[in-house]
């Protein structure tokens, strides 16, 4: 693996001045983490999901992140209809199959999101991403199971497959498009002692692609800004809620210095 | 401008004693936030939503919270049923029109519910109230867009209008029923960082609203209060997350005197 | 009275060796910190209410935890099969009674889910159990009302003729199954001034009724726990929301000694 180095700090700083509008269709657990920080970022969230005015409210919004956390089929079928709008506009979509694996429901919703609709990124950990590119996982609840695949090529092929940008978080995440592959390797074990991690991530590699055409550029360095935030709540935390609090404030008020010296980003 | 001698302290320590239960149909965003700002206040939060149950729950209430934020059809339905309960107990009812401007079917439903039922407050930014004033504006979000119009007359009109009283909240809140006006510039701009501020505003109206029959006073007094104690926190905080804890915990223990000697209410 | 000495410590180290997975179908206003609590705790939250994956999602998991607070039909139905699937599975199903006495609806669908699922521990404050036990109370909203008769007596009588645990919170917890009764004296007035900390108590009990089969003891224990890290919070907050966020910290970092230090449990 190379380092690289990517401006993870200009592209925070696009987000700062242009505040993009990013509308959510996503959980209920953690729908309250994933707009404090979009928020934090210095963008808009806006979170809609009545069919009859998520197309409206896609057309207006800079980018999309769909989460089937708590997914009903009447709200899949309201992220059908933002997903159309989002795509005619031409803005990204995220997709974050947050517990695919666990029910043959959320196999079966993921799978014909992904069929009938441009997801220009899919996000999830290790074993979702498994179960979306079709390996035999199994997912325990929300969290991840145990992969024992090579995930760097499951994701390759299954961006290549699809056709997009595939995230998997972890220890290390990897970004890749099928041809160009980056790791990341900040962040902190704070980070999956608290609920809601992986759907911030989302929300932030969202917000990163709203003003971020590079969507493998995009989703790493919104990575990188998140976990290096992480970094520093961890170090002046005492438990996961502080920890929570802090990683907030961290991201609210991160620097071009912090991000270069911290950055933690490697080619394949 | 003239300042004013309100005494918003006396009806937080009537809020403090009576405790009374404040009924919420209200985002799934924020939800939580309403919940923990009605609580901070000494008062009783309540939050049901179901058609079957909402009558009996706003009857048993001494106000009435609504907030469109993430509205449905079947949930302004649920809004109706529970305003028509309030509206026969004489129970104050405020909207929250958080992001009316958004789309064609929040605004429809704003005016539905603003047509057939009796609603004291309207509550909402500068582009929400001028929207649902019948102002042409573009709504960002949920965050405040750009508005030319003269603000203290849009209200006044439309207080005159709905014959109601309609809070402006922004860096200067506007508070009128079309013949006395008043205006609150307490508050701070870390306000504008974190999720939420606008939809707990509207919660803390509502609850002085439960005890207090001027609404006007009401209103202006809540806005005192939870913009005294976001100046409090912001002077102890560090960064958003730190701010919003802050902000309860302010609210929780403000005092005559700080209230006494903070409080900037102008009357136009 | 005789003090009892309950190795709570070690039903909490079996869930941080174990991480039970927890499905819950909870309310909207509190899921974020029900998540957050049974994930301090070191078991893996999951929440999902689809009709068409929460059977599959009990059967994955090791308790399932109820809550009425924001109840509808659709999601009173989705319990239903939740239950039954866990029911079947033979793992522990946890009834938080959240707001019962409040609305006819909220009696009605409580008695239902009672009548035909077996409900292995039923939770509530004194008011809401009282109802559920059918004595005529007024619960206000979802805080506590007054409770004339011999809670004891009642909780027991409830335990026996619904053949399950029966777990009243307040400042003295009940924990009895009819014929063995437990007094939990841990706590602080603060648990009153925040939101969540009755629903938070079912999550704690569910996880530790995830891993302990004696259902006395798996809610006196996690009661025990949850309580004595609220006293360790109250000790180093200086608000509500400072007070809630060392909750979850001290809960997290809890050791045997401080346990064994500070544990108050009483046999009747």
């Amino acid at each position: 693996m190379m380092k690289l180095k990517i401006d993870a700090y200009k592209i925070l700083k696009k987000v700062r001045e242009q505040k993009p509008v990013i509308h959510h269709i996503t959980n209920w657990v953690t729908i309250y983490d994933c707009a404090n920080i979009v928020k934090a970022l210095g963008a808009s969230p806006v979170m809609a999901h009545a069919k009859e005015e998520v197309a409206d409210m896609a057309a207006i919004s800079s980018s999309l992140v769909l989460n089937i956390g708590t997914l009903t089929t009447e709200f899949v079928e309201s992220m059908r209809l933002a997903a159309k709008a989002a795509n005619r506009k031409g803005i990204p979509v995220v997709l974050d199959v947050c517990g695919a694996g666990a029910t043959a429901f959320r196999d079966q919703k993921s799978f014909e999101l992904l069929d009938e609709l441009r997801i220009d990124i899919i996000k999830g950990n290790a074993s979702e991403i498994a179960r979306i590119a079709g390996e035999a996982v199994v997912t325990k609840g929300v969290d991840a199971g145990d992969v024992k695949q090579n995930l760097v090529l499951i994701a390759q092929n299954l961006a290549s497959k699809r056709n997009c940008v595939v995230v998997v978080t972890g220890k290390e995440d990897i970004i890749t498009n099928g041809r160009k592959t980056l790791v990341v390797k900040n962040g902190d074990p704070m980070m999956t002692h608290v609920v809601g991690t992986g759907c911030m991530a989302a929300s932030v590699i969202g917000t990163f692609a709203a003003v971020e055409k590079d969507l493998v550029k995009a989703a790493a360095s919104g990575l990188v800004c998140f976990e290096i935030a992480a970094e520093c709540a961890a170090k002046i935390s005492k438990g996961p809620a502080t920890f929570k609090e802090k990683l907030f404030d961290c991201l609210f008020s991160l620097d071009q210095g912090i991000i270069g010296k911290k950055s933690k980003v490697y080619h394949i």
